[in-house]
């Protein structure tokens, strides 16, 4: 199948327990499209600066990644900066600059339109339903969200999650949009809302998914080295798509081994600053760590 | 096999945020050993004062529990006063009243030297140790501690555990005891420090066990129902100690099973105070949530 991505191409300063990095490449787009392309076909529609790093868009065209749909925009690329303190669970941040992402109205050229499966990272859930109404009839819709735009724009949200088939989110913002403190409750209450299935991203603490047929939870891959968490969940997200997308099936089989290649994803994404360590692996590494997986976690 | 546990019976009084209750039946014995009695033969060295609730013994009795190890002893029986907050996982000590378990000094009756599993609640090290001296080659060693004994009794502890084979202990007392923040490194500084293996609980996000042969990584049971936290790691203690008892066998495979019937005795005790929900429940019951547990993690 193919994949196409809506999200951030960003510039982030990151300081952690173990170092700090200036303007190093970041965004959603970026960490899913990475974690993806192991798997299958992916283009990503996103917005830039004048002053974002050529070598950044080398080194997506070259991972095959369709960079064609990044519009290069007057003015300066998105920025982030933040900091993570000893338990790297606690993110602070200190400074948000969007730049030309303040203006992003993503357009969908022409030769993406027929993408079989759409991931709309963490955007305006309105900017997510325009998308999503420029692609025919996508097989599979994916999108993520965050406290902001539960908080700001939850109808807007509401309406567009019922034609969602995997809703993703982290623990703290499924708590904030169910209202539920239990997770089990809230994924409940979650697809009560529209969405056909939810993940609750829980970091260290692995993943809850939930359809309505059941749940099924799966720990992290335990690591003993964790020195940046930033990107984990977009990387996840993009080897469960991934994944889903190589296979072309998204039976519970496969949505399950999806949610495993996702942890491992992610698991390859905080060993490093930025996409470093998903850059110097390759599948092999990937299905090592997923034999490691059944490993650990077989009884 | 046999089993025999050394550790507190205790009167709690709880507040959680679905309610209070005084003097309900408590301590890290009766948890694990009206656990443990679901698989297998268990008795119990303890201590109560004069004012312990007939009922309560018989009600151990009445499981097949052997009572004849608790002294009944001039005074009160220790007590505990705790609240949780909202988030469970954050537990306040009110109040803690040792009384007759102040001057506990365990004597294992001449009938239960030959038992052959050990489990040493959370007790000194050194009364731990006094215990071990006074039976007879057991198969299996398993104990717990806390942080008070981390802190004020480490050499002690440390000696100790050279001579066990299952360490149990929650995740803020083995990034203590360690000095390791990150949980997989935990688990392999304390293999170094003496014990064969190592259990790291950590409550609604499961358990890390570390043999120096690998780890094996367990989520938690997910419940959508927890009314009381109190005696969770006594009961999962319990479940994989009772479990390695009936089967009579400790190889790897075993221990895997143990963990997840450990787990899942957990995930009844949290569902209402005190023991009350594991007295409502059959060996049926166990094996229901066993087979929904595999089908809750299998990919």
């Amino acid at each position: 199948m193919s994949i196409l991505v809506v999200g951030s191409v960003a510039l982030d300063s990151i300081e952690t327990p173990f170092g700090k990095r200036k303007e190093i490449l970041g965004g959603s787009a970026t960490f899913f499209s990475i974690s993806a392309a192991f798997f299958d076909k992916v283009d990503i529609i996103a917005t830039v600066g004048e002053d974002f790093p050529k070598e950044y868009l080398r080194l997506l065209k070259k991972r095959g990644i369709g960079t064609g749909g990044i519009a290069v925009n007057k003015g300066k690329t998105f920025r982030w900066e933040g900091r993570y303190e000893y338990d790297m669970n606690v993110a602070h941040t200190l400074a948000t600059r969007l730049n030309v992402f303040q203006d992003f109205a993503p357009e969908v050229p022409h030769n993406l339109r027929d993408s079989s499966i759409l991931f709309l990272a963490n955007i305006d859930p309105d900017l997510q339903d325009s998308v999503l109404k420029q692609v025919n009839k996508p097989k599979l819709i994916a999108c993520d969200s965050m406290n902001h735009w539960i908080t700001s724009k939850k109808r807007s949200l509401e309406k567009f999650l019922h034609k969602v088939d995997i809703f993703l989110l982290n623990d703290a913002e499924a708590r904030q949009f169910s209202g539920e403190s239990n997770l089990m409750k809230a994924a409940k209450a979650i697809i009560s809302k529209g969405p056909k299935s939810v993940v609750i991203k829980k970091g260290e603490h692995g993943v809850i998914y939930y359809s309505g047929n059941g749940h099924f939870v799966v720990p992290a891959y335990p690591l003993e080295n964790v020195y940046d968490p930033t990107g984990a969940g977009d990387t996840f997200a993009g080897g469960v798509i991934g994944y889903l997308s190589r296979t072309g099936k998204i039976d519970d089989a496969t949505i399950r081994k999806s949610m495993v290649y996702g942890s491992i994803m992610a698991s390859f994404a905080v060993e490093d600053f930025s996409v470093n360590r998903l850059l110097g692996i390759k599948l092999s590494d990937i299905n090592k760590r997923y034999s490691d997986f059944k490993r650990l976690t077989r009884f």
